[in-house]
């Protein structure tokens, strides 16, 4: 019989809440004979205030014994700026080798924009994980002195973009559009700009069937407010994804809908999934977090592991649901979360 | 009597057209005592075609003798990327010490946005200019190869961020919600993000009416298009600022209306002042380009050189002239300048 091991780790803030009911729909997804093993990590906040700990050898260990990993939210007020984010999220991210970093944009009916018009929004950032100004080159001299020099590289290579790009290809060819945008900074940026274009050009000729485009990442934003449905698939660095899909999340309803899975394609490391939102420690324990990005990453996981039917039930269940929310009972957030299950056992 | 010595480039497609009527309004504007002398400069593609040059020395050095320059657009697809950006736009950006990089950004009345509900927008945004990863710094080894490492690297220093900080927050204490927004990425770029926060917060002691925020780059995307009132003024880092830039004008009626000023203000070199589109190849010729953006930029640039009723006076004009814009009947390049011109001398 089949069986998934998935480690959970819930973090901060709402990503308690928000977890449990993803967990919640995927035991409601997964077929009777699939076993699902969970085991819970605590990392974060709270472990770093009592023992100093972001994330030990022994728990990076432990987690790479699993097929997933379920991630909440990360972060605190009372923990300095990057600490959480450098030495827990971005971590796993680096340690697993999660090289695509993948977020999918859809505008579903009846949900909030904050866009006239309601355009046709469904594409997909694979935003690449590894490598760009996220790998913490860089340093600072004179720290603190009226002469202090701060540097942050961004290390891009062949090795790194072929890979990510290919898989974007991938991506886009297997869907009806099949069409590609390359976002980057070429002009400016010349060097990290010329190998990304170079080798998307490159791999571009080995899928015909793909249409491509090339975007200044300054120009994209533009499109993603002004004519969000040009894009299908989207391939661009670290940074810029990170920028890109906020924007993207802002436009289709909200941080509240924005699900992510940091994946490794090649299997040798667990992939991990997690809302695109923070721990918003503003509303833990108010029961307002709304737990459908963390839904959808669960429906991105099923997905990764071949689960493709029980993906696409997870996100037909948050399609219903959204065209039938109302605005004017809000729900809480085992509320949505009990719904979620209803409909997808259901 | 008084006079301006204005440099004038025109550039490249629309380039040529709109900076045509921005002398017309600049000339409506002037009182008649003072004497506009202006010289044109041939630079951008053609010219790099023709000879190969971007930016001669001789070029430069008599584009020092002149109080301002007047920039149209630069680039044509004809062009490698990069070559006309570096070697000439960011070129005259880094010789004459453009730190200040400013962007207002309005939502007129009965201009078009794509934000639904028609926010109040009224922000500026103190774009550093002279550093970040625009400094050309980094490279790329074994380029072409399987084996291509590409780097970019972010130069970050006390000194440059202190004075453009210290110049944003001049200009939110003389605007009447004294806010001020930095916008950086510190969770994850730490050491430019660190430098540039405790700068931020070290400088704001002795601005003690403005009220301060900070927020991550992705974050501040999602309020451009959800909470854009919430902005009074922000600082922020080069690249940050080049992106979050071309949004903020796509929420305001597009980047037709977006214009800029390339701002040294010690007065030890002119300042440059230049709408944010670019040279749009595609309209080059036929009428269509909207000069407004241009227009705006001669505002930045009389208010720069102390002609503060002028500057107020071209703005008003253009206030008036989309009030009454229906769309029924599109003009042409020409026939919006001339609009302009006759308001403002009218
Ligand atoms: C928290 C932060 C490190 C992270 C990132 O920048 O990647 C977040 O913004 C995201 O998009 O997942
Ligand atoms: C053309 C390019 C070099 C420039 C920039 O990136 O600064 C442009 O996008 C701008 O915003 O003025």
């Amino acid at each position: 019989s089949r069986s998934i091991r998935l480690a959970v780790i819930p973090g901060d803030g709402i990503g308690q809440e928000v977890v449990a009911q993803g967990l919640k729909v995927l035991s409601a997804a997964l077929p009777q004979d699939v076993k699902l093993e969970t085991r819970s990590y605590d990392l974060g906040a709270r472990r770093w205030h009592a023992t100093g700990e972001t994330l030990p050898d022994a728990d990076l260990e432990s987690l790479k014994n699993h097929d997933a990993i379920l991630l909440g939210a990360i972060g605190d007020p009372s923990v300095p700026s990057g600490v959480l984010e450098r030495g827990l999220l971005l971590k796993l991210r680096f340690a697993f080798d999660h090289y695509v970093n993948l977020r999918p944009s859809k505008l579903f009916p009846n949900t909030p924009t904050p866009l006239a018009g309601r355009p046709d929004i469904d594409f997909v950032v694979v935003r690449e994980g590894t490598e760009g100004p996220y790998t913490g080159n860089g340093g600072s001299l004179r720290t603190g002195t009226p002469a202090e020099v701060a540097t942050e590289v961004s290390v891009n290579t062949a090795y790194g973009v072929e890979r990510v790009v290919r898989d974007a290809y991938e991506r886009a060819d297997a869907r009806p559009r099949k069409k590609l945008t390359l976002v980057h900074k070429n002009n400016v940026l010349v060097h990290a700009g010329h190998l990304w274009k170079n080798i998307f050009d490159r791999v571009g000729q080995e899928y015909p069937e793909v249409t491509t485009d090339y975007l200044h990442v300054d120009a994209a934003t533009i499109f993603f407010v002004t004519q969000p449905e040009r894009f299908d698939v989207i391939v661009t660095d670290n940074l810029f994804g990170d920028i890109l899909t906020d924007l993207a999340a802002a436009v289709t309803g909200g941080i509240g809908l924005a699900a992510s899975g940091n994946i490794n394609p090649s299997g040798a490391f667990p992939s991990m999934f997690e809302p695109v939102h923070g721990s918003a420690p503003d509303i833990a324990g108010t029961g307002k977090a709304d737990p459908t990005a963390t839904v959808l990453s669960v429906a991105l996981l099923l997905q990764h592991l071949g689960y493709e039917a029980e993906a696409a039930r997870i996100e037909t269940s948050v399609a219903q649901d959204l065209a039938e929310r109302t605005g004017d009972t809000p729900r809480t957030t085992d509320e949505i979360g009990d719904a979620l299950a209803a409909r997808v056992s259901g």
